[in-house]
C-alpha cells in the first residue's frame, strides 16, 4: 500500500505538525519531533516507537532514505508523503531534507534509574537554552554518567532544538525530569556526594575528590545555582580560568567538570 | 553635526553591508562586520577600530545604545543612522538590535606572539564550522594560551559568526593563521613540544605530560588530523568516551584536552 500523500496546506496533519514546534502542544499531545535523516535514523537505533513519519523526496539530500523509511515503516511508522510546499510548511530547519517524524514523549522515574557501582550522576538546574542543554546531554553521554536529571526543567527537554543539537544523546542517555528537593533527597538516599560549582568559592574544581558515589550540580546560564542547591551540597568547586569572565558557558563547564571526575575516576 | 540618516534600500552603503556577509567581498576590503551591542562594546572594549557604525533606533532593545554610539564616535567611527527597513536589510542575525560596525581586518604575524615563560600554544587546522571556531576561541582564552595558530584556515576566521560564537574573544585572543609547514618550524625553533590529539593512539590525554613549552595540536571536524601534523607530532594523545562516537565535537575534544594542560600546568 502506498502511502498517503498530502499536498494540501490545510490538511490537519500539516497544522498538526506546525503546532508542536510548540511546547503547550507537545505537552498536550504527549508527542514530541524528530526532523532530519541523522536523527531519525537515530532514533530508530534507539528503538524510539516513531508513531508517523513525513517525507518528502523533493527535499531529499542523499539516497539512503528510502531505505531509512522502509526501516521506519517496518519498525511501525505510519508513514505520509508530503509535496515540497506541504514539507516546507513543517520543517523546522532552515535546510530541510526531507524527513521529518512524531514520536510519543517519554518520561523516566528517578526509581527506574540504574545507577552503576560507583554512581556517577550529573543534575543541571533550570537550564534555559535548548542548545547548551543539547551539549550538555552529548557531554554526559561521552562521560559515561549513569543518568542526567533535569531539576526544575525551565527548557522543554522535547524541544526541537534539543533533539538536534544533542545528536540524539536525548534518545539514549537516561534523564530524568524531577523538583530539587526530591532529587536531593534521592541522592542523599543513594549515598552520592554532591558536589556543586560556583564562581563563589576558593576551590578548584581539580582540588576537589570526585571519586566515589558522585552528583555533579551545575546551575543555570543566568542565575548559577539556586541557594538550595549551594546550601545542600557536601563540597563547593569552581573552575579557575584566564580571559574575559564568560568565555565559559555553562555547556562548557559542565563538559570540563565531567572530564576532570571521570580522570579522578580511572586514576 | 548629526549623522546621515540612510533610507533608501539602494544607498550603496546598504549594498555594501550586505555584500560583506560573502567571505570574496570581505577579502577584498579588508573589512569586516561585527553586529550586535554585545559585540560592538567588546570591540570598542578592546580597542577594535571601528570605521563606521550603522544604526537604527527602531530596533533598539534596551536604553545603553546611545551611550554606546557616542563612545564608538569619540573614538573615530563614522555614523550612519538607518530606517528600520533599511537595517533590516543589513542585519545578520534573526533578531537585530539595531548595531551593525564595519572595522578593518587585522593580521598578526607568528613573529609578533608574546610567548610567556613556559609557552603554551593551540594550534587548529583547517576547522570548517564557524561556530566550533568561535567556541575554540572561547576555551583557549579561559585557558590563557599564548596565542591560537589557525593552520590552513578553511572557515574565514571574520566571518559573522565567528564574531558572534566568539562573543567578542575574537576581539582579544591573539590568533594568528599561517600555512602548517610555516607553523611547525616555529615551534621547532621556539622549542615547543607537538601533542596532536587523534582517537589512533592508545595514550588517553591524561596520561601524556603537558607541562614545559607545548603546542596542542587539534584537526578539524570531518577529517581530524593531517598526515603531516600526526607526524610531527611528539606524542598523541586520545579522549577515552563513553557512549556514542560523536558525542564530543573538536570544539569540545579541544576545551577537555586545554583544560587537562591547564591542571597539569598549574599543578
Amino acid at each position: 500500500m502506498l502511502p498517503e500523500k498530502i499536498t494540501s496546506l490545510q490538511n490537519p496533519r500539516i497544522k498538526q505538525l506546525v503546532k508542536l514546534r510548540e511546547r503547550r502542544a507537545r505537552d498536550e499531545a504527549g508527542l514530541f519531533l524528530i526532523e532530519g535523516y541523522r536523527e531519525v535514523r537515530r532514533a530508530l537505533e534507539k528503538k524510539i516507537r516513531i508513531g508517523e513519519l513525513y517525507f518528502s523526496p523533493e527535499w531529499f539530500l542523499g539516497e539512503n532514505e528510502p531505505a531509512l523509511i522502509e526501516q521506519a515503516r517496518q519498525a511501525g511508522a505510519q508513514l505520509y508523503e508530503l509535496s515540497k510546499e506541504a514539507f516546507a510548511k513543517c520543517a523546522y530547519r532552515d535546510r530541510p531534507d526531507g524527513l521529518l517524524a512524531v514520536a510519543p514523549q517519554w518520561k523516566l522515574g528517578l526509581d527506574e534509574v540504574a545507577l552503576g557501582a560507583v554512581p556517577f550522576v550529573l543534575v543541571v538546574e533550570s537550564i534555559e537554552k535548548p542548545g547548551n542543554l543539547g551539549t550538555i546531554l552529548r557531554s554526559a553521554d561521552a562521560a559515561g554518567v549513569d543518568a542526567v536529571v533535569v531539576c526544575d526543567a525551565v527548557t522543554d527537554v522535547f524541544n526541537p532544538n534539543v533533539v538536534r543539537s544533542s545528536t540524539g544523546v536525548l534518545f539514549s542517555v537516561p534523564m530524568v525530569l524531577a523538583d530539587s528537593a526530591t532529587v536531593l533527597a534521592w541522592l542523599r538516599e543513594k549515598g552520592l556526594r554532591v558536589v556543586a560549582t560556583t564562581p563563589d568559592t576558593p576551590v578548584a574544581y581539580t582540588q576537589a575528590d570526585l571519586r566515589g558515589p558522585l552528583a555533579i550540580v551545575m546551575g543555570s546560564e543566568q542565575f548559577g545555582l539556586s541557594d538550595f542547591w549551594l546550601g545542600a551540597s557536601d563540597t563547593r568547586v569552581r573552575i579557575p580560568m584566564a580571559g574575559q569572565a564568560d568565555s565559559l558557558n555553562v555547556a562548557m563547564a559542565t563538559l570540563i567538570t565531567l572530564f576532570e571526575a571521570v580522570r579522578q575516576r580511572s586514576g
